[in-house]
């Protein structure tokens, strides 16, 4: 493939969609691969998996993955199972996370929960989170097995942190990064990794990609958690204000809490710690960001981690793809999906 | 170490002690093991691992790893990494299976989704789940790794079918060997299988071993099952009835829906298939049950398997450790644990 690094990406086209339709034969690839593996002689799981493939979400995770591995010229045969691995790992967290959340939509559609039951979305998040491993068996390489079952242990862990701050308006920034750098963070850089693994780049290429990942991860989050009380109903394909009603400690509430009134302050203790809340108080909670510029100083923040994914992005080698990956840094932080 | 096949197990003991008398070295090694891996820089998974992992349970699975490594002169090292897997997978299904039962006891001590909610079991589950297979790429085999990721998937697909017959009294017999042989013979296999993987064993005898943690591993759920219904209170470290009252699909009701008269299959339908249940109910299914022999019959069914289990274990070369596992097959479908 004849690489032109000025190619400006088309217009109208954000830099995600660049890559998709850049890497579209490949994405294909891991949608084959993806179809072939949920597939179980149990009714019940394809019916919930289907359900959840189907409503598509935006393969980030597989996408990135795939791109680093373009990149560094891997071999994208191996890109292709192990991206199928990432998103495997990817939807199974969604699953259980639904439960705890008690979510009732996911990527615009019914949460799997919410049509199946909790039982259900346990279970076959547990048959996903297995196949997972099962395709990185396929895979071959011990290097990618641990690299991915290391992140998958530290996605727990983050889970857990998220559920032991939960409601608790004095957690610090930094146990809030470190908590996403564990749920979100982790798996962006895994997904990375594991790109480069399979280009068999030098370690300081392999450490780059992983940094880029885990820097891009935090950007992402950061602007997710921004997203969830500033994005207009519908736009982002879930719910907004479910991190509001369910408590969470997120990087709003934390920025909005220390900026606070005392009586705003009262505002947030009564909603967030007690959780006694009524149908205007998510209104009210986006206007105390309003005054505050608390979305454009959360946005301030995922810039410095999309900085340094910038900045890690340097030691990969010039490329068209590297160029976009590029533009994604800025994108996540400014994007509306 | 010095092997007389002759030596009878001592009297009083059940083959179980003496197993784990005879590998109480070992299962020291397996204990450190579990206990340093399970730990984490998150206190809450700390908590609910120890109160789990302190419960203590049977300790069956890791035992027969270690069973079948000793008695083939595998690696015993591995085999003790191997073992601590088995149990981590073990016990991230019993945290994620007492939240699709909504149990409250656990090995004689309060469930853990009772004490901690059931938010924290699912994602403690996941953190177990995910530590088994890093232990598994600390193995450093691709062929354990293999054996037990497949274990993984196909367990939660028997999870999955267990939740699709609930309630089904027309559950046919053999669906249900089915289900019982993903759930839980699934583990038994492995466990047995990656035991002589250590050894080295030729293909015969690693067949022979997964054959014989197959056939034992159906005995002793069917055991199970008919004990939930007979057992005294307090003698199995956990409630009896709890099948009964969730309208689980198992060997004896299975067999009492066959045998029982119109008036008691109206009874059935009512408990199970519409779950409207008094407090009475419980023991009038255990007066059918009695009037109809169903725990003896049961018991014949699980024998059958417990056979074939013992002629699996043939393929063997003779071992202290054989005679008494040999022993394990007639005990687990006479226990009272």
């Amino acid at each position: 493939m004849l690489i032109d690094v000025k190619t400006p990406p088309q217009k109208n086209l954000s830099p995600l969609e660049v890559l998709s339709n850049d890497l579209s034969k490949d994405m294909a690839c891991v949608n084959r691969e993806i179809l072939t593996r949920m597939t179980s002689d149990v009714p019940l799981i394809n019916k919930i998996a289907r359900h959840l493939i189907q409503a598509g979400g935006k393969r980030l995770r597989p996408l990135l993955t795939l791109s680093i591995s373009n990149a560094l010229g891997g071999n994208m045969s191996r890109a292709h199972g192990l991206a199928a691995t990432v998103e495997f790992i990817h939807t199974a967290t969604l699953l259980h996370d639904d439960v705890v959340d008690e979510s009732h939509e996911r990527r615009g559609k019914a949460a799997a929960n919410d049509v199946y039951g909790n039982q259900a979305s346990v279970l076959v998040g547990d048959f996903l989170f297995s196949r997972s491993f099962q395709l990185m068996v396929a895979d071959g390489s011990l290097e990618t097995l641990k690299i991915l079952s290391d992140a998958s242990a530290i996605i727990a862990e983050g889970e857990v942190m998220q559920l032991q701050m939960q409601r608790n308006l004095e957690t610090g920034w930094d146990d809030y990064i470190q908590m996403i750098g564990a749920k979100t963070a982790a798996l962006f850089a895994a997904a990375c990794e594991v790109g480069a693994v399979v280009s068999q780049g030098e370690s300081e290429i392999q450490n780059a990609a992983r940094d880029f990942g885990y820097y891009l991860g935090l950007a992402f989050q950061i602007a997710d958690d921004v997203l969830d009380y500033s994005a207009e109903q519908g736009q982002l394909g879930k719910a907004i204000g479910d991190d509001f009603r369910e408590g969470k400690i997120s990087a709003p509430v934390l920025l909005a809490y220390v900026a606070s009134s005392d009586d705003e302050k009262d505002f947030w203790v009564r909603t967030i710690t007690d959780g006694q809340q009524s149908e205007t108080d998510f209104a009210t909670a986006q206007n105390i960001l309003k005054t505050y510029h608390i979305s454009e100083q959360g946005l301030d923040m995922a810039r410095t981690y999309a900085d340094k994914a910038l900045a890690a992005l340097d030691t990969l080698p010039d490329s068209r793809t590297k160029h976009t990956l590029a533009q994604i840094c800025e994108y996540v932080v400014t994007r509306n999906f």
